[in-house]
């Protein structure tokens, strides 16, 4: 049995269903190297408050114990203890297991609530800072994917039906627009997210607020580059730090919509390589077969990634519903936050990285576009243009092209295989050599000019 | 690297990132035992078909291996190979390992997308009996309690305010009432989920639909009890079958719902364990303490029970949001479906056993609890009700008693402190002697008779 | 400004900024009907205890006036105060504009904590009859078309990929399944929800609970059958009566699994309608068009049928959300539950009669989809149970299967114009003459024999 | 019934059913101020582009009716048609009504999927601009109540159970900084919403980018200050521009989170004025009372502030689920995105705006809040760090104070009224007359140095 962190209060011991319904190590352990900097942090601050709390020699105890434990947990060698409360709890012991008695002293002016709310926001950092690289990874391969077929035109979807043809760069744009503003709202995130040290369990400590200020990215420095320009400061309000789950509800809204654009992504996708739409070849590598079906082919990363946007929503809501309606300041619920978000963390990552695989392997079948882009009712709108360039006012021209189309259905005649004098029954305006130029991919979209297309 | 139930259609290896992304082994393991009945029945089912599909010697050394298959994952002996894609993959490439190439005449005639419903499947029929009788084993202990403390009355609670004194029982009542209406869905879902074989990958499978009617049920008889009163029948739509999972939504959905009473019931004892309200003694063995504050001893494991209930909603949301939208039949999302699934199973049960343990040991505290029941608010009804038995209309005899609160609050002075006189002036009803009767608890609660309680 | 139903224990009156915020009168005048039903049933039991509450000459006056305003409801003419608390503040301001200070007896032993359940119950039965009604009418229209096209096969569909054909009457009957669970589940509710009076506010009343269990049903036999056959007894715990709202939630979650089946059949037939499916004709009537492009003709329908589905998930999510973690009995919170639960059975209600005309009006496109079950892939499993009657093992002859599909595409050539020497390279087995008659729908979909179809 | 946009392709009318399911001008009518404005913008683009699609006296007959219908709308006189689909038609209806068949021009290059975006867009940044302002009248009052109570100090809690003594203004300040970050998130959204022209249906348009981009600001200058700030220019993607919806889901998600914490708040004050709690007195304006016990004086507000914070994460699951997996580029599902998002805005304005009114009366009860403060157990950790000055080891003294609080507890003996010889039993460093001191509240806040507080 591990030791707690407390129990002095208690005239009997825990019973074991609370001990493990309580616990977090299996997950909170993913903080463990957090955890162990603001130990190390904090041993700095209590030995700046003078020999009261530690001595010299007993700060540099610490601190070498403290480094050699970093170290082990950065090359993943530390053993955690399942039957530990926390990761805290995980640390605190083996500390003790290296100093001894020493190792109690660590706790002066600390409280586990500030303690898991410091690790889980420098944790955050990190992973934000790796999605942020992994969106980019994405963005590359769509603009690669992007440049390599800048000249494919491709029917244009509105409500899944034919409306007019565009540039296939455009469409897949759209979703690094949508990746541009995914990895926007992280760096916001990121920004404002104030790591702070001294709320203690919700009062504050006795140590003085400057101690806080001037200390803290001392020994990150030392540790990495990374850590090093973290904005480290006293709290300023330490019943709001250990009771604010905002920074979490933040980042799993911010995956949420993220993996709400890649759900997109992947239904186009599917749809795209399907027998009957037939515009796309995925590569076998990043296919999956069937167990009864020999000939079966099957997008299962994209439907995976289709799905897992109803996980990223339910974690949303779990972490929403949790905090609802919940007094200042810390309570034990707030606990909950770590699954959901190491798991969006887990998923949006893990998409990420497959797609840029599948999207680099992607091949697109021109000629199959091609006779897609034959389907007329894609110029029905150029059509309403010439017409109008012909004066006839917009509505007017609208109406008169849609009888065109009803009357080019109902009879089975293309519209350009038409002679003039029907035409002329629509409108006279009509000149058939005109608009036999229109039924052309490039002449559509070349005469679309409202766009600024970004360089 | 494990084999793959499916390949010859593949011109190049599947990438490892997605073997990672797509693999299920990491939990659907815990199917394992169904997946393994399921063969059972399946060999068996194949065997009645003729030697065409399975010989007596082929059909005796497939059940053999597969029986101690089974053995191995009931003992928890089982290891499962985490490379395998799932647990369906895991068990085959053991049959393989046990019997050669007669394991893939396994596959005849069935597929995964019809084996993963019906493991889903049994596997929740079992987990359901489970939590069926551990929501007893909770009502049971909040029956004791209430036994125990039958004679306690509390100020009940609206809008958490002092409403009116009402029996501990009865309040303790309500939660058993939740309960039960809990275990009445859970009996309703378990009795209309329809097991069936026949379904194969969505289109059925060349084996006659008498011989799964006729057979499902004989092996499963030897296994366990339980499992023999499983009503197995052939699938009467395929392509329900293989994309339904309004099972595992109705389960969730229930749990949620579950979730949810846990919820209230931990808040109410979460509030009557403060310094403020002090109507209850939670056992030391259910508390935890502060790793800072000493005096602590906190409510955590209710406080984690507030907080689930916002898992569960994720999960509803979790699943719900993934089967939207989507085309018949089986899509691969719909593999998401486990993860929620079993959370909500894990998260439920744990929460029942630990509350059962909790409210065992639960302590009230009469006379706390008492002291509250001075407050005079608590018997106003009972005022107005004595004005109303006097033939005051009813809403008159609320204003009045209404004012009288409110002039015993603005002076201090207690309405049974009051001289006739004053309480003349607001209505010459009142007999003082007969309303000082009337701020009783007992009195209160025996005044009303509105209610046909169960035995 | 219109009465309240309390105030004399205020010193001032009420902001009206908070009576703005607390208003209920836009959505629960829903309730009103069954309000005064409840008034009813009240007034029948205040005189069964005699003079005390209600003499027989104030009875008949208030069961007139309530009568006469139960008329005006059902009519449609009773014109709801928009400056009312709720709609039991509106009723009783009517009844007091007719009966003048005898109005104000109603409330003898009663309370809106118990009313508004009591409304909301029977409302939602009401409704839950007329849903069931409605899910019937579209099953309905499912069936007459899949009768009217029992001949049509059309290819199956698992990841979206051509899988195996299938009867058309076979995907559409998996839809109507669905809606059998869905009315089941509607039953299961209105079955088990208890319709109560008797619980006060939260304590229970000084009448006997005989009283309430003789005579609930009597006035309501007059005004309607259904109402009849409801079972109205006494509360059996008033605490629970005022405080549940699972009703709510089951009926929501429900909805929303209703709702998520309507998404997918919406998605199969926005898909089935698209240029590049084309197996479907939606009827002009049933759809709409754009502003700008004359030749769309979209689904829009269907579009919004798939949206809803996060609208009910968003009802669900709002009610299980408010409810959790409040502490008995009621709480304000809890008047939050209507807007989510009108707006559910509205929507569901509009989904399924639009659908009902939409699937009534709908065409198949034989041709087209002939022309799609020529892929040679639908088959391919065919081949392999061919291999497998002639003894290969299934596993080997998926493979074998796989790699003859991997020729066909690499070589451009079909399955069923390769030579026999090409076929034998893949298998011995394969009979050129014999293979060429499986690539036939109707003997694929008639081999298949394990299906039990419902009659 | 209302025209519509479109129709020439159409063989028959609408079904009514269809109508009345697609309409949206019971919510979208919000819209319509900025739908004008953005009809007035694209006036001055078309004119720009020459006689072609506008001659100068057309163009000064259209503005001249759109821009009497704008102030018709802003009057808030113009009345809505309810038979028309949407704002859009209704607004265009209208323009025919006055201009006739040069209404018809007015839809030359541009598309009701490019015009809701623009309009929706322009809403959101007025109500942003709204809500900002109304959060910041809540921080006020909020500041107010702090600054007028700054000496008070309460019990804080972790856990709901008494933790320290803290400063009533640090626990006012801590919503105050909730509050700062729900507004900087507001403040974003509003920046990073990019209102441009320019799309058309999803292709572009033939008018040149940059006339979009010279024009956009010119007419809304003249309208109004805030308007005129804002940054018009052509779309970047029109693809994007037409199926992006994040900044409705931003908005919904920021709400969400500001609700949370107005639930949190709600929560604090309910317990606060609890019968039990009592540190709180809501005035009588902002309470409401019951129909049946007349001594009720019940925190409605606040509950209802509470279970908002459900219906907003509802809003937001509704939006993120209807989104998940549409194919690009503009679905009607996507019309749903409006009820949640004003939904949202209305409720959390009516929050802040009732909320600062109730902060503003409500008085705190400084000699109930004192009597509280004498629970010696907010003083343990300040015997904690006073051991920690003797030189104790943190955990020991940790442990020491545990045991003692548990002996002064078994024993019902006060701490402070312990003889000290008891004390030296849990240890020699304690002297009496010195602890004694301790259990002072502002000795207490006090002697915490670590919290740099906001000027």
């Amino acid at each position: 049995m591990a030791k707690k962190l407390w129990g002095g209060r208690f005239s009997k011991p825990t019973d074991p269903l609370v001990e493990k319904f309580t616990r977090s190590i299996q997950y909170d352990y993913k903080l463990a190297l957090y955890d162990v900097l603001g130990s190390m942090l904090h041993v700095e601050i209590l030995r700046e408050c003078g020999d009261k709390y530690l001595t010299k020699p007993e700060y540099s105890s610490l601190m070498k114990a403290l480094d050699s434990i970093y170290e082990k947990v950065k090359a993943n060698k530390f053993k955690f203890d399942d039957t530990c409360e926390d990761v805290h709890t995980c640390i605190q012991n083996e500390l003790y297991k290296k100093v001894g008695d020493l190792a109690l002293k660590l706790h002066t002016a600390r409280s586990r609530n500030d303690q898991v709310v410091f690790a889980t926001k420098m944790y955050s950092q990190t992973v934000l800072l790796k999605l942020a690289y992994e969106i980019s990874g994405l963005r590359l391969e769509l603009a690669a994917l992007s440049k390599n077929n800048s000249e494919i035109i491709i029917p244009g979807f509105t409500h899944l039906q034919h409306a007019q043809p565009v540039y296939l760069k455009d469409y897949l744009q759209a979703y690094i627009d949508m990746l541009i503003r995914d990895a926007e709202r992280l760096v916001f995130i990121e920004k404002n997210m104030k790591i702070t040290m001294g709320a203690g369990a919700l009062a504050g400590t006795p140590v003085d607020a400057a101690k806080y200020n001037r200390k803290t990215s001392e020994i990150l420095k030392d540790k990495s580059e990374f850590l090093a320009r973290l904005n480290l400061c006293a709290t300023s309000n330490s019943l709001d730090t250990v009771s604010d789950r905002d920074f979490v509800i933040e980042i799993i809204s911010a995956l949420a919509m993220l993996a709400m654009h890649l759900s997109r992504l992947a239904e186009d996708l599917i749809l795209w390589s399907t027998k009957e739409f037939d515009f796309v070849e995925l590569d076998d590598a990043f296919c999956t077969g069937s167990s009864l079906m020999p000939q079966k082919k099957n997008p299962d990363v994209l439907e995976l990634v289709r799905g897992y946007a109803g996980r990223l929503n339910g974690n949303l809501v779990s972490v929403l519903t949790m905090m609802k309606g919940l007094p200042l300041t810390y309570n034990r619920d707030m606990q909950l936050d770590k699954e959901p978000l190491f798991n969006s963390f887990e998923i949006v990552s893990a998409e990420l990285e497959v797609l840029a695989g599948l999207v680099k392997t992607l091949k697109f079948k021109k000629n199959s576009i091609a006779a897609h882009l034959k389907d007329e009712s894609l110029y029905a709108t150029d059509l309403v243009y010439y017409l109008v360039d012909k004066k006839v006012p917009f509505k007017q021209a609208h109406t008169i092209v849609g009888k065109l189309v009803l009357y080019s259905l109902a009879h089975g005649i293309e519209i350009k295989e038409m002679p003039e004098n029907i035409l002329h029954e629509f409108s006279e305006a009509f000149v058939k050599k005109e608009i036999v130029k229109l039924f052309d991919p490039l002449v559509s979209v070349r005469s679309k000019k409202s766009i600024s297309r970004k360089k």
